[in-house]
């Protein structure tokens, strides 16, 4: 037992990006009913190699069973606790515009472990309006909502401009996660977990593809441009 | 070159899916205005191992120089264009709730190969308001702006429940790549490109390391389960 704990804990930082990637695979298996699946189709799936994909899951002590594979439902549960999803994360949101509203009101979140406990604007115009339940809150009720050293999950989803300055409150606040949705670099102290959403991501992938099927030719364009 | 071009071609789904995360990072050097990276400082801002960042590169024909490392401007340019994004690619919005005003006026699409060509929404109360300087309009204009055989990208950003009709409505039109913001899983045609997007995928990987920092251990939650 000590051995596969410490296996565990070892879990290699591509590998943790990978994940969520399986899960949702999982997730829209289990949706049509799906019960087990093999390696090479949930690596298909998830766009991956089969090798790397059973690499992955022997760092969580999962292997599939020969000619049966991996069971939908524990292979989920088994990803959803090594991420940490087996229990509620609070998550805080600041900015309160279009894409705030979209992700306060987006239905993914509480499904998957995580719980929206405040909404922060600084704009007296919006703060005591109510969004699914919740009031927005000025950017001062931070402090009602952070302990600490407690788990909490800060979301900037502020105009570029402002997501330096959100991010500095969030910080000293105590908030030790910051995942930002505004289009610009920010900067944290070392020590706070941050990552940026770049929602062109999957538009990038999509016009690769694009362009296979369309059948422009790279080459051209590299010529074009005079290298 | 017709070696170098052959070998252009057969970039691994794997290898494109990791594209866009070392465009964005060498976008975030670029900013701060870094004009060399080494492929361990690109590949530690990107997630992934020196070695895999190396093989992936090779694909494109890019070679960091020893020492040196990779010019940050060239391999942009090189990323971009190996992804399709060195001309602009049509996009529709199809939903203009939160998601999709937000997606409409994400200034991250237009600075990176995207171009919205147009807001479609069935609400007519939404329909012939102006968003970022397009008129939204009803989804009978799919037909007007998407022409079969030639590229265009639609988003869907509609509730959940209308998902499945869009893309239906989409692929009739002639739309060949579809992107999903809605949180459900929808069913396309072979021979059309679909990619879903789960906004909660970097939380999951946040709540990872909260989970590490924290101290939680899962085998406490793997044990609670009974297993």
């Amino acid at each position: 037992m000590s051995v596969e704990h410490s296996a565990k804990r070892e879990i290699p930082d591509a590998t943790v990006a990978r994940l969520p990637g399986y899960l949702r695979a999982l997730g829209q298996l289990a949706a049509v009913d799906v019960l087990s699946v093999s390696s090479e189709e949930l690596a298909h799936s998830s766009g991956v190699s089969s090798a790397k994909l059973r690499k992955d899951l022997s760092h969580l002590g999962s292997y599939g069973v020969r000619g049966v594979g991996y069971d939908v439902t524990h292979l989920s549960y088994q990803i959803s606790r090594a991420l940490g999803l087996t229990h509620d994360w609070p998550v805080i949101i600041v900015g309160m515009g279009n894409l705030g509203r979209a992700l306060a009101s987006y239905g993914g979140f509480a499904t998957k472990g995580f719980q929206v406990v405040a909404l922060l604007d600084r704009d007296p115009a919006v703060v005591g309006h109510m969004l699914d339940e919740l009031v927005i809150q000025p950017m001062d009720a931070l402090d009602v909502h952070v302990t600490p050293g407690e788990a909490c999950i800060g979301v900037i989803a502020t105009p570029a401009e402002s997501a330096q300055q959100v991010a500095d409150l969030l910080v000293s606040a105590g908030v030790s996660s910051i995942l930002n949705f505004a289009a610009t670099v920010i900067q944290v102290p070392e020590g706070v977990h941050m990552r940026k959403v770049d929602l062109s991501t999957e538009l990038q992938i999509l016009a690769f593809h694009e362009q296979q099927r369309v059948g422009i030719d790279p080459d051209e364009l590299l010529e074009g441009a005079g290298r």
